[in-house]
């Protein structure tokens, strides 16, 4: 077991190379300190012009968990994560949007991700399908969205956090690399 | 002097959190098995439906670096990077255009940043506003697009890689958090 509240230490290549995405969570949370250093990393992450278009709506509640599968047909897993984290923005499909909002707000997805990872922590990033529900149950106003959310959670199965690559998962890189020019 | 590939290991809390945006950089190529490294970030990046939509497409001859100059008016630096690596997607800007396309390619660009920041070598992202003449200079067809790019190269002040934060360089976290609900 465990005692530290940031045991895991894991090389930022070895992060991005093993990472996955989890979608079958232990029923075990996710620490005030460990949530924080996830938080944290998201507010770190640069943006266009420092602009940190971004406020972060953590969930924990069971009840309010199991509500949240219902914006979106693949995130039943929501339910049984620890937490979900709903990446909130200003619309970023106004016409006038710039693109940066949810280019930033991936960024700092990413960071989440990673920064969870090497806690030993799984995630999944959700694609919000029902946006008007999701505004009904986290209460944010009519000027921002939330298409996208992460559920967090300790993997039911450990073994996940050191599995091997699936292959085939990625196109090989010659696939989509050109020199120079296209 | 270095003699590895790849021989520095940031611990990944360590990349999120130290990482800054650098603009000068020295006089030195990245290696190709940096370089190799740095774009296998961006492929190993999860996307929506695992659809990967993205191409990279990498710059590194000066008078082609030059040319980049003239699509980011915040972008001059790009004339002395190592190299530039153009994130090429779909039309983001398409109305039935998923959010996900920038969302997953900012995702890739940040497995890229932060692993580009283990081996020491910095980064910036670059917001196109000139996309009529960067097509023109990089020759992807018009079905694509590359709002972002990243230069990459040596800080010409090592120092840069272990500098303390910048005091109020982000919003502090209780000003961008919520709990269950807005």
């Amino acid at each position: 077991m465990r005692h530290s509240p940031y045991p895991a230490r894991v090389e930022t290549w070895a992060a991005v190379d093993s990472l996955r995405v989890v979608r079958e969570y232990a029923d075990r949370p996710i620490t005030e300190p460990e949530l924080h250093r996830i938080l944290n990393a998201a507010r770190r992450a640069g943006s266009s012009r420092n602009k940190q278009r971004w406020d972060l709506l953590v969930v924990r509640d069971r009840a309010r968990l199991r509500a949240l599968t219902e914006v979106a047909p693949y995130g039943t897993h929501m339910a049984q994560a620890a937490a979900v984290i709903a990446i909130v923005t200003p619309d970023p499909r106004l016409p006038d949007a710039s693109l940066a909002i949810t280019w930033d707000s991936g960024r700092a997805a990413q960071n989440m991700v990673l920064t969870a990872w090497e806690l030993g922590i799984g995630s999944c990033p959700i694609t919000v399908y029902e946006p008007d529900r999701l505004r009904e149950i986290l209460g944010y106003p009519p000027t921002h969205h939330a298409p996208f959310m992460l559920a967090l959670g300790y993997p039911a199965d450990p073994k996940v956090l050191e599995q091997p690559k699936r292959p085939g998962g990625r196109k090989e890189l010659d696939e989509i690399l050109h020199q120079e020019t296209w």
